[in-house]
Order: C-alpha cells, then structure tokens, then sequence
C-alpha cells in the first residue's frame, strides 16, 4: 500500500517569543545549530520512508509562503491550506480526504512539523513498524515515547498487552496531563507512555472512526472529499472547514476508537515546548550555560541565551533565559517560562501586533 | 576674592558599561530623567556661584570636544587638558597653577563632575559657608556628608571641634574606605562624615601644601605656572605633567596637611558609583522597578531596565539590572555589578575596543 506523510504545521506556538512570531511560529526557526528549521528537519528525517510528492503539509493559510519557501520539493498542490484553526481533528480529516481521493486508500503517517529526533534511524524504524501494524486492518497506531522522568507536560497513553506484532501494544486508555502525583505514578508503573501526537493508519481507518466518533463532520468531509482534486476544492474548504468544531485527534477520536495499538518509541523525541528545551537539544558548557551568539557570561550558570546581533553580557546570574531579537528582547527566569504568554497578551492588549 | 569653580572631568568610569565607554565615561552621561549630562548638571549647579569664565574644567585630552560640546559657555582656554591620567593631586595642581596666573589668588571650589545632588540651594549655601572659611586664612576646606547608612564604598573624615566659624568643624582625620564592622562604628559613632571629594580653598593654600606633602611636584608645576596664558603653555604641560606621581589630593596632601576643615552637607548627595544608583536618584513603582525605555515587566521587582530602542520583556526576575545599548546589552544581578568591569577586561584580552 502506498505511504503517505501528513505534517500538521498549522501551530501558531507562542513559547518562541520573541523568536517565534505570528508571522513565523516555531515549526519555521532553527533552534539548532544545523540551521535546519524545525518543518525541514521533520521532511528530512522522511527522507528513507516516502517520495516528496507523497507528503503533505497542513498549514495555517497565511504559512503558504514560509511552506513553499522551506519546502521546495512538496508539490504545491501537497499543501493544503486550513481557512481557520480547527484544531487537530479536521486537521487530519482534511488531509484524509485528499488522500482518499488520490490514492483510494494509503498508510497516513501523521506528524508534528515541530519537534525533534535525535535518532533517526530509530524513529525510522519504529515508523515502518507502525506502517506494518497499520497495513494489517483498520486499527489506529500511535507512536509513545518511553517516559525518562515524570513530566506534566504530555498526555499519557495507557498501554496493556501485546497485539501480537512484536513492539506493538494495545492501548487501555489515553489520558491527560497528569499532576506531579499522578505523573510519578505513571511513570514509576512502567505501563505509562508519553503521547507523542504521531500516528499511523489507512486513510479508510480514520475515516471510519471520524465518521463513528466524530459525525457532524461527516457531511462537510464528504463535500471537501468529493472537491479533492477538482477546480472548486479551495471553494468547498472555505466554505466546510470553518464549520467544523475545534477538536483534537486525541479527545475527538483516539480515546474513544476501539481498535488503537501504540509502538513505544525511544529515539530521542523532544517536543520542544519552551525555551527550556534549548539546554536538552544543544550542547551546555561546564557551566551549564547553553549559549548562541556573542555572549561573555561572568559568574552565570544554568542559564539559556540565543543572542542576536549585539553582545550580551550576563554578569552574576543563573537560571535565566535571554533571547534578543531585533526588535524584542527578552529576559525570563526558567521557573517562568510558561508566563511569556503573558507578554503577548500584553501586546496584543496594546495593540502592538507587529510584535506579537 | 574672586571665587573660580574646577571640575574634574577626566574619569574614565566603567562601572556603567554598556552605557559608559573609554570615549564617553559617565560624566558626559544622562542618568536622569531631564536629559542633561552630569557634567552639565554640575556647571548648572553652580550658577548663582560663579560666571562661566571662571569655570575650570580639567579633563582628558580625548574628552575636549565633549566638554566643549557639552559645556558651550566655558571659554575654550578654561578647558585643561592632562596630557596623561595622574589621579586629583597633579590635576588640581595644574588647575591651581592656571588660577593663580590669572588672577594672583582666587578661591577654588574643586568639584567631581560626576555626582548628583538633589537639593541644589542647600548645596549652594555649603559651598558659601565653605568659601567663607576657606577665604579667612590658609586652612583647606572639605565638604563631608553627613553619612545616611554605613557604607563601605565611599572613605569617611574624622571630624572634630568646631572651627569657631558656625558649620565648620576641625579634621582630625581622613580614612580608607573600611570594612562593615568599621563602616557601623564609624556610622554610630557620629563623628564621621562621608569623604564626597569636594574641597575649597585658596589657589595659595592649595599650592603652599603641595610644595609641602608633594614637593617632586614642586619645579614641574613652577614651570606650568610659568607657561600657562603663554603660548607655550601647552607644550609644557606635555613635557611636565606625565612626570608626576599618579596621587590623589586626599592621599597625598589632606590626610598630611595640618590645617583643614569640614562642612557637613547634607544635601542629598549622591556619586552615583554604580548602576544600583539609578534607584536612588529615580523614581521606582509599586514593585520597586526602575524603568526606562520600552519595557513590559510580568512578575518581576525590584529590577532596573535602562532600554534602548528595542521591546524589553521581563518575566520572573528580581534584583536584576539590565542595560540595553546599539551594540552591548547587559544583563547583570543586583550584588554583581562590582563585577562589570570583568566584562570590560575581557573585552579588552580579546581586542574588542569598539565595545569597551
């Protein structure tokens, strides 16, 4: 059966600011120092499992550009552009049906443009035998991640016996993030997994558990699915997708699908959620410091700074992120990252949106 | 007696870097928000007290065209240029020498031309009582200030009996900076005054004990007194001021001379010694921040911002200070800033001069 690749890139990720802009979310910087951006280096690691022309980015409309800009091999017509933020779940339907109606039926890989590997050929790996397991019936595979510390940040997925496929399990259940408690529990119990947000299945396989669990969207798909491939497809989008209801994937469909298996993954997955990921995908010094740019640190440890075009010079700190950009800079204890929104809605607010 | 005002302005100041550089030290800086320099601020200072011409200002040869720039009402010929840095002894020597030239004998108010003072007219009438004592022999007239909390930065005059003129109180001694225990019972014992740097006397008393307590200066400043309103004047200053010891005024003549005197001001003075300063002198908000430019704080105290042209973001910071230039930015903790000068010195291992 034909594999297909389906990169959700439509994240408008506010926890890069000031790197990350409206304009130019996460998925579209480089936080390494391969100069790769995120979405670039996610197409990349396909390279072994898929043709260019079998990828598909879904994306925010106003990303066309920065797509086409970064992704010069995928065929234009393989972008396909949501006209309003429904989350996950129409996300994938979209996809679903353009590929259905291309293929008939095809292996969907389902990924994030905005998070990274460090073993690739392990990710790889794990994905072919999420295609294999997919290929076998009509079940929804899921990629977990094998927990290294309690976090609070991932919904986790239960997961009970083999599915008879070597490395492949049944899934109990999926559940949100979880307390300290909770998530000490979890990850002490050894039946816990990370949701990574990566799947695996036929087209005809979510298709059917969209329908089952999801059928007010049923009627809009079946509109956008017969536009696939014809003059007024844009026309039909905009007019259905904005209907649909923002539902993710995971709450929409996947904890209620009777049929899911996941594939614990161990390849180095980072989500990159916050600044503070810097220090985990980069080299630290001896100090603890992870530093880009012109930097002189005096006395600073465990401190995060992306320098722009001037220097910096930390003196007698720790635990503090430091971005400067050209027209923003921002200083942030690593305890408060999660508050960066707060700047934004601060701008915004002001109606300062050229910085948002 | 004619009253002269010297102001030195040779400092070369780091300890507010970035904002400070080699070729434009604190005194030709705004810190405050009226937009004047403190050197300007100084000369303000003085209005009710002196005419223009007969201000002094000796400064660095690399410094002449911002003290012309900035003090445009002070002759050309007032501006004293030292051909090398040799601390206060040399500097008001030569500016003694000149004053003498000119008018056989005047009163010198000798004046940093980089402190602050908040209640311009009581400082006005301390340096009227100063010129008054120091007019009615040959004593040597100091200003102490009335200490506010044992500090251990500045040094501190040991005073004693009245003078018999109201105000006016014999020295006993002058002391080095202490240490904390020392600076407490010093502070306690009310028998200290803070060491501000300003003196007053006659052009003669001053000479009289530098041929006294410096007399290698002796035949060096004798044949400046004799070239100066000559046109070889500056030539012999090149020739004779880079002989002299590097020696400052307090060390090398008020702690050995025999005849001085103090007058406890307490006029809100401040030296402004460091970027912890700016707190002082400006105004803080409710959360104990000073804030200059284009700064939004979220959950952030007391922390000083100086911005630049750019957006600063502060998020989860305390008893920061963080100064934002074209090309420098500094991100520095409250108890570190003695340590800014660590940042001077490694730029200059590096040959990095543009940014010193």
């Amino acid at each position: 059966m034909k594999t297909t690749a389906v990169i959700m890139a439509g994240g408008r990720g506010e926890r890069f600011w000031p790197k990350s802009r409206v304009e130019r979310p996460k998925q579209f910087l480089s936080l390494t120092s391969d100069g790769r951006t995120m979405i670039q280096k996610t197409v990349d690691r396909l390279e072994s499992l898929v043709q260019p022309e079998d990828i598909f980015v879904v994306t925010n409309e106003s990303y066309a550009g920065l797509v086409k800009e970064q992704l010069a091999q995928i065929p234009g017509e393989n972008i396909l552009l949501e006209p309003a933020a429904r989350n996950t779940a129409p996300c994938i339907g979209l996809a679903a049906a353009v590929i259905r109606k291309k293929y008939g039926d095809a292996i969907m890989m389902v990924l994030p443009s905005d998070h990274l590997i460090k073993f690739n050929q392990m990710f790889v790996d794990t994905l072919k035998t999420a295609i294999s397991a997919a290929e076998k019936g009509s079940g929804l595979v899921t990629i977990g991640i094998t927990p290294t510390y309690p976090e609070t940040g991932y919904g986790y997925i239960h997961f009970g016996d083999g599915s008879g496929q070597p490395g492949v399990y049944n899934v109990r259940r999926f559940v949100e993030k979880p307390n300290i408690e909770l998530a000490k529990e979890y990850y002490n119990s050894g039946e816990y997994l990370w949701n990574s947000g990566m799947f695996v299945w036929k087209a005809s396989s979510i298709v059917t558990n969209l329908k089952k669990h999801l059928p007010d969207m049923t009627e809009g798909m079946q509109r956008i699915y017969d536009a696939a491939g014809t003059e007024s497809f844009r026309e039909i989008v905009a007019e259905e997708f904005p209907k649909f209801r923002s539902e993710s994937i995971d709450f929409g469909v996947m904890e209620k699908a009777s049929e899911v298996y996941t594939i614990p993954g161990n390849f180095g997955w980072d989500d990159v959620g916050s600044w503070l990921a810097l220090e985990r995908i980069n080299r630290t010094n001896e100090y603890g410091n992870m530093i880009q740019g012109d930097v002189i640190c005096i006395n600073t440890s465990n401190t995060i700074v992306c320098g722009g075009k001037k220097l910096i010079a930390t003196v007698g700190v720790e635990n503090l992120v430091v971005v400067d950009t050209d027209d923003a800079l921002l200083i942030c204890a690593k305890d408060s990252t999660q508050d960066v929104k707060k700047v934004i809605e601060n701008l915004k607010i002001c109606n300062r949106n050229e910085l948002v």
